[in-house]
């Protein structure tokens, strides 16, 4: 194979820095003060087992494709069925791996101007030392080079955490989950790492669901309490929060359709409880519920002082058909509307001022961010707004968060500092990096606009790394 | 008259592209690269007859400013009367003509920053050679040479259509419509050019309006079917969409309140349809029957394969006075929000992945783009981003779509690529123009960013003007 | 004290304008054709007194801290107690107000990106002199260098009025108000700025408060009308409105949760008037009466020609504890989302082209710019697009109003021209400079990308500082 210019990878060191020269030259100096800081991981998504375990990646496609839903999605729309890339398949051959991965190569166009295209050009480069741009053509010897990467001990989990130098990273768990990977990895002297569960008890929230009768009991049987009773759930639940803040948890997260979160009186509570546990409640009822049972996350946060998260206003398996098949978490989820200022003024009115709780807000929807988000953050010393999450973790809409919250009262101390909310473990340098990159071309600009000295940006762009994540999440 | 440099129409070749040196001259090759491609004009509101007879132009005013809302109605919100501009005058002189040209540039400075301002002189410069700026002063000289051009053969429609280099044109036809001009260009041997209908049943899916009873009478007329029952609806509307095919139609087009589309099942349909029939459905039900309608269109496209365009949430004749004295479209439609998420859920759901069905979202509420409509695009296969419409097609807005939608999970090829929507035929050129210098200018930010390479940019700059548009409409 | 540069103000005369070298010269020219023109201030809420009785400056904190909720506001968010910042104590020490000085400056970090940081430094070097940056270490010469300047004549309110060159400012003021101090200035032959009262009636139309019986009251007394009817309440406001025109007021200002304005039928109105005087209307009831108390005013200004301005959709006092111990007005009013196609149409259908009639409409909620405000004003010859106000008026938001309303129908002609909104005397100068750096560089990017001619800039230049103001407030 003879090479062209279009099959080299092209991973320029000043990409997506502003590209004036004038304010390059700030962004780029702002950049490489925090370039080789450590990586705070406080929201994601990896399995503990992978560290735990130090499993070793099986093929690039089940590492690279198969789980990772923003790859999968715009794969999707462009025609490639979901089974053709592993999803959700019992068996999957070498060759339908490797099929999947000239299926990812052959649509590559697809990506343009999309992070995914940054993220994996970044993880081919930086990780793999690959020089050859996904293509068609170059979709074999991308593969074989990854795979022959990933058979050797210094891709294994714990070498690539050590190699990505993360200081902390959190996983999502499960309520009833008995983390025992949390504890091995606690245990196990020859492990320098953090990694902190969190406490995400979604579906033991919604009392509307089928699955939630279920779910409850389990609940009460990992508890050790009857959750017969509305006043048993609660213990349950504070019970599985004080096993999870034992274990390392700095955090409690929160994503239903709705930020709302209002206590219903004691007696009202009690009755819609009983409607629900006879499988009578209807959902309107299990709306209200729900409603209180965040407020009682949040009363509880204010006690154990885990940072409550809150992820709202997804629809989520918005395609019946896909869903069936395919099951949650596949891409067919999709962001909905969000109301803030009504919705959460109990709570805030509630425990808004109080110094054992810290919530931090994100959002899809990026409507509220000057209208009701960094109003309420530059207000509640409680409130932190999160960074942009998920469609909206990309440089045109981080660029626009930073320009919608910073003027409009949050300044840069009532943000989150950068999650990465991710499965895919080989993106995180990679994501880590672009929120660096665009933050110091942010500051750059207020650096270049004489709004800010560059002690002054030189001093934000560090804390945007370690002071905010640090302070949001308590760490 | 002396000319002084006010009086100068300045246009200048590099307008709309980034004023930032390098981003400059990376957007300059950008668009040089496609700014003599023909033009695909796949939705808009160019009177077929205008082609079909090669009707001449009459005069300056009646062309370029009474059928054109946006023109008149910024003249309006600056005290003028809509009479004085001719619209829906039965008797216009010769003297009212010159004078609401003289009133137009009288008020030129009011289009300032609009998009209006770059047509219009475009189209000055680029179609009439004129080199003055209008004003007061230049009003009437700049009449005369406008009304002396458009007496030449070169300035009839046809002769413009290829002047204009336009491949391909859809207009927007009524379901009752004989499409007796589409007819007459496809049978005419000296024809070249390429006009299709698009079938536009909005009126015949708002059962709660006094009009319905009439319109869907005649529909049944025309169609040759009994629509008295639910089901004559429907055959009546299979047979107008079959009828639009044959004709070359690619498109149907529907524009209500909101984007709701939900099945009812039978038995309620045909209650509705009965009660609309009888005059007596509420405006409630009105909309239920009409969500239930919009599904039914959605199901017909999933079968005869004509892509739906969606422009949905605007409030008509906002201003009851101006609309009882001069009827529609002139200028007093105002947007509202808009929501897809939940809206479209159940027609997603039924056809999203069907391959024979095609659905191109439009919105004058920018909130949706990074929110609902790219997360929605870059999953389903069915679904395109439609580009800016009306109100926001002007080049702050198609800036914010590209750095809105593209990043979020649409990419570029999930867009539809530009469509003019326009009645104003002349406009046309100028308005495919704004789009392309603007395009070129968001790609130029990505090359400059190292988002993307030079060879990437070029090949998506020609994909967003041919391969785009000839996607999302099956050309 | 040594002086590090960390201790130096920096106040570099071309801030907030471009950085790129082209646009910075554009924009420098457009802004050195304004900067110095006489400030227009036609909505804010400076306390009459202080012109009509030259009341002296007590103290750097009763100035510049304890009345400024944008400045509290983030002090509270970041732990400090709005107690120690004087807000609403009986007693409050001089080393009390000097602690709070100093609780200031050791937080300033925490406006870095803000406009106070702009504002709040421009006001320190341009009025004050100072040259030190604010920082824990230099708080207290910092508060002293102020104490001894606000004890000269030179900064009394009438040398400042005189310093700022205000040509016009307005204040906010309550419909029972007797404007004594209006009305002493107008009598003052020594005295030759001018101060128009402005009439906000918010709480005498909001019926469901429990205030609200009491407040009307006192309304049809000072009225010299028995407000026990619906037509007395009528007549209770056209009285005070003419007593408020008599002595030069130009506007009327409304803030409530929603722009509704709808009218009731009469027997309806007096029905919903009548419980309402009996302390018996549901919350329901109230907002229909509001809405229609709202409407009544419209009229009333399409009769009287006040201007109408509407600053809705906040959630005011949304910490209720706070509320309690500080009362309304300290940062703790947050914005809703807001609607004004639906809202408005009754009002606008009734006088929207009434040539008596103006509106200015004012909006947190960014989303309303393209989607409803500019196509509005771009329609109604009534209707005017407001600044940026509140959380809103910061460098980002105000070029995204810019880049929103201008293209999307409201050209420059269609907007309010600069208000401060502000109850911080020394802010104005600052503020208004803001506005002006902004709109020129809004105006050279035009320029840059030839949208704009340099001459057409510089005369929009100028209407935006002075056309504007006086054509929307009737000045």
């Amino acid at each position: 194979m003879t090479t062209s210019d279009d099959d080299v990878l092209h991973v320029h060191p000043d990409r997506l820095l502003p590209s004036e020269p004038g304010l390059r030259t700030i962004a780029r100096e702002l950049y490489d003060s925090v370039k080789d800081l450590p990586i705070i991981s406080p929201h994601g998504h990896v399995p503990p087992q992978w560290l735990a375990d130090d499993v070793p990646f099986e093929d690039p496609t089940s590492l690279l494709i198969t789980p990772d839903h923003y790859v999968n999605r715009l794969l999707h729309a462009n025609g490639v069925s979901l089974a053709d890339l592993g999803v959700n398949q019992e068996t999957f051959t070498d060759e339908q791996k490797r099929n999947a991965f000239r299926l990812l190569c052959a649509n590559w166009k697809a990506y343009r101007g999309t992070p995914v295209k940054f993220w994996f050009e970044s993880e081919l480069a930086d990780i793999f030392g690959i020089t050859l741009a996904p293509s068609e053509a170059n979709a074999d010897a991308i593969y074989d080079q990854i795979a022959e990467a990933i058979a050797t001990p210094e891709f294994r989990p714990r070498a690539l955490y050590k190699k990505f130098d993360i200081e902390f990273i959190a996983t999502t768990d499960d309520p009833v989950d008995d983390l025992r990977f949390h504890e091995k990895l606690a245990g196990d002297p020859t492990w320098e790492g953090k990694v902190a569960p969190t406490f995400r008890p979604d579906k033991y929230l919604e009392p509307a669901t089928e699955a939630w009768n279920g779910l409850v009991d389990r609940l009460g049987e990992v508890a050790g309490v009857d959750t017969g009773t509305y006043a048993g759930w609660v213990a349950a639940m504070e019970n599985r929060r004080a096993f999870f803040k034992d274990r390392g948890a700095v955090s409690s997260d929160h994503s239903h359709r709705d930020p709302g979160a209002v206590k219903l009186d004691d007696a009202e509570a009690e009755r819609l409880y009983a409607k629900a546990r006879a499988g009578e409640i209807t959902p309107e009822e299990g709306d209200a519920l729900r409603r209180d049972f965040v407020f009682q996350q949040a009363r509880m946060a204010s006690e154990d002082g885990l940072v409550m998260t809150m992820h709202p206003a997804v629809y989520r398996n918005h395609h019946a058909e896909s869903f069936e098949r395919y099951g949650a978490d596949v891409g067919g989820d999709i962001p909905m509307g969000v109301e803030f200022t009504n919705n959460l003024r109990p709570l805030l009115s509630a425990f808004g001022t109080n110094p054992n709780f810290q919530l931090v807000l994100f959002t899809i929807d990026e409507t509220v961010y000057s209208r009701e988000l960094a109003p309420l953050a530059g207000f509640y010393p409680s409130v932190y707004v999160g960074v942009p999450w998920w469609f909206i973790d990309e440089p045109d809409a981080i660029r626009r968060f930073r320009r919608a919250v910073t003027g409009s009262g949050a300044g840069f101390g009532r943000t989150s500092g950068f999650i990465d909310d991710t499965r895919a473990f080989l993106s995180i340098p990679a994501r880590h990096d672009m929120s660096r990159r665009l933050d110091a071309g942010y500051l750059a600009e207020l650096v270049g606009e004489h709004r800010l000295t560059m002690d002054e940006a030189l001093d934000t762009a560090y804390d945007l790394v370690v002071t905010q994540p640090r302070k949001a999440f308590k760490l």
